[in-house]
């Protein structure tokens, strides 16, 4: 038998941070494709679109007017999935069919005025500017809520229904299934080894680096070695007493704006498109849990990418995937070499 | 404050197979619509397209030529992503660089020759002949591998490459991570209660019927309690002693033909299009854990649709999915309830 090369054998790693196992099958980008092919996006947004209720000035459906706003602009979501006040349902110890109450409430930020204005296309300074906004909604919704879920859906092909740079907030009264996971790892792992798990995962990602994509004084971009999405990143912030995004000191946000920009700049630049993701920060919980031991917890952010071949193929997650495994097509070192090597400081749209 | 109403207030459900929350916020149904709209299907498929590698006669781009097959037909899937013979990573005890083996096969089977015969449109002796062939590829791969996922993705918003009727079955040396946090949950149950969870959980739907889509002597179609996806449906063995597709006597086989043909063609029928999801089979595990207990298995199908509103409007798994947890906007009760009265035995392509 032939030695074991993770660039041609399929193998399965383990994702430390949820307990899940990856299936790793890189022979298969061999294979040809005739599936779905997204539509290409629409390049040439207008930097002002009257009918678009993101935009200053906008009246938007429900009669509110926005703004006539210059940089950035919070509102409360129009429809909510979660709202602050509503009936709880009654409590029931059947195990066949629990019932649980949830509060909260759903923002929404626009990151600049004009709509052709992506992160990768702002200044430094701007990009500053929003995660000064991230910082101000995350104070004031940490005092009263669990989980405060910063995130960015963008492009159409992850099912953002307006194509303004906009994120959302979703602030909840309860831990989610997603971060109660990943607290509970990374707690065991601090029992165990007594550091924070991504403190040392960026110490031995740091040593061979074929996973690394940007490094700079603060924060390490990498494929992560359990990556499940073709070209999914992590930025992790390399200092493990920032537990959440509020811990930012001045130069760390100067430098977590630099790596958003270099980084949203190398996903453009890999398949020249404007590139679909959705990103979100993970950090120590909130609320009540404010006075939980936050130790075990690093800052970081996910991106979490579609797109497998071009600008209009992407990676279905169907069948063996929601049956029963997550499973990708390239080596996540495959993808970092690609993501390492693409220009992460001039944009595409300036040839 | 008011009463608490599913119909109206967000909540969470607890999905017992997985130990996952689920957040429901029907009120979200209000909400308009702007993002991306699904290409309609193509519904004038041709009964045969000699440029369609799984119709009958045509060669494959590997060169190898399909039968002239008349029912079924089952082949090697060209590019697996599980292959048979392949070296094995090296064993590591890193918690934070984890590999293990992966040895497998992937199988492609057409359900008929005609490229328009979809199953809700097949006779149900010819989808009781796909049940069979199910039941023969399961049972070669059962002696050697420890889970067999047979599934069906189907249309081209579930990734599916090719439009003609089929489905994979994927065999793994190794139990994947759905199913064996399915088995665990399902243990656990049958530790405590005694009986089978799956079996509880029909009687108590059997009670008030309100998630019931459709019932026969031998099977129980549900939305259930739990679900995920906006007409998820479960299709549940009644008889507990099922334990895995094999085990189906010749009576279930039939009556498990005519729930496919029912469910499909009420899912057809919804938005009148040829409804896309992913399926598939859950029962106990094979291989090597053929020997273990299996007393807390049921035999059962799930299904995840992809649609929402209408044959072009779907639900996106993203941004708060990803990073927080599943939400769904209208409840499996009025899920279920459309189900339930749609037309099961005329499809709507008979107009
Ligand atoms: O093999 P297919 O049908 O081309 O591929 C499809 O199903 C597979 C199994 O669910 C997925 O891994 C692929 O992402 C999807 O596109
Ligand atoms: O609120 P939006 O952007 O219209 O909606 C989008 O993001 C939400 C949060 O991730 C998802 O629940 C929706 O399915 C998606 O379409």
């Amino acid at each position: 038998e032939d030695e074991f090369d993770a660039t041609e054998h399929q193998h399965q790693r383990y994702n430390p941070l949820s307990g899940q196992w990856i299936l790793v099958s890189p022979h298969r980008m061999k294979r040809p494709w005739s599936g779905q092919e997204e539509a290409s996006q629409k390049e040439d947004l207008p930097e002002f679109d009257p009918s678009n209720p993101l935009c200053p000035g906008v009246t938007r459906p429900n009669g509110e007017k926005n703004p006539d706003y210059k940089s950035t602009f919070v509102f409360t979501n129009d429809f909510p999935a979660l709202l602050e006040d509503i009936p709880v349902p009654p409590e029931s110890d059947d195990p066949l069919f629990q019932t649980r109450g949830a509060r909260g409430t759903c923002k929404v930020m626009c990151f600049h005025p004009k709509s052709n204005k992506t992160l990768p296309v702002m200044s430094l300074t701007e990009i500053s500017t929003v995660i000064n906004a991230w910082i101000d909604e995350f104070k004031k919704l940490a005092r009263k809520y669990t989980w405060v879920q910063i995130f960015e859906n963008k492009g159409a092909a992850m099912g953002c229904s307006n194509p303004h740079p906009h994120c959302q907030i979703w602030a909840s009264s309860f831990l989610p299934t997603e971060p109660e996971i990943k607290d509970r790892y990374l707690r065991e792992y601090f029992v165990i080894y007594g550091r924070p798990l991504l403190e040392d995962y960026v110490k031995r990602e740091l040593i061979n680096k074929e996973r690394v994509v940007i490094e700079n004084p603060d924060f390490l971009v990498v494929v992560p070695f359990w990556a499940c999405y073709p070209f999914e990143t992590m930025i992790i912030a390399r200092d493990s007493r920032v537990k959440r995004i509020n811990n930012l000191t001045s130069s760390q946000i100067a430098n977590l704006s630099a790596v958003i920009k270099e980084l949203t700049t190398k996903y453009d630049n890999l398949f020249k498109c404007s590139f679909p993701y959705s990103m979100g920060f993970h950090g120590a919980p909130t609320g009540e849990m404010l006075d939980y031991d936050d130790l075990h917890w690093t800052f970081h952010a996910i991106y979490y990418p579609p797109l497998l071949r071009s600008s209009t193929i992407r990676k279905f997650m169907v069948g063996f995937e929601l049956l029963c495994q997550a499973q990708r097509d390239l080596t996540p070192e495959q993808a970092a070499e690609r993501l390492r090597n693409l220009d992460g400081k001039k944009h595409y749209s300036e040839d």
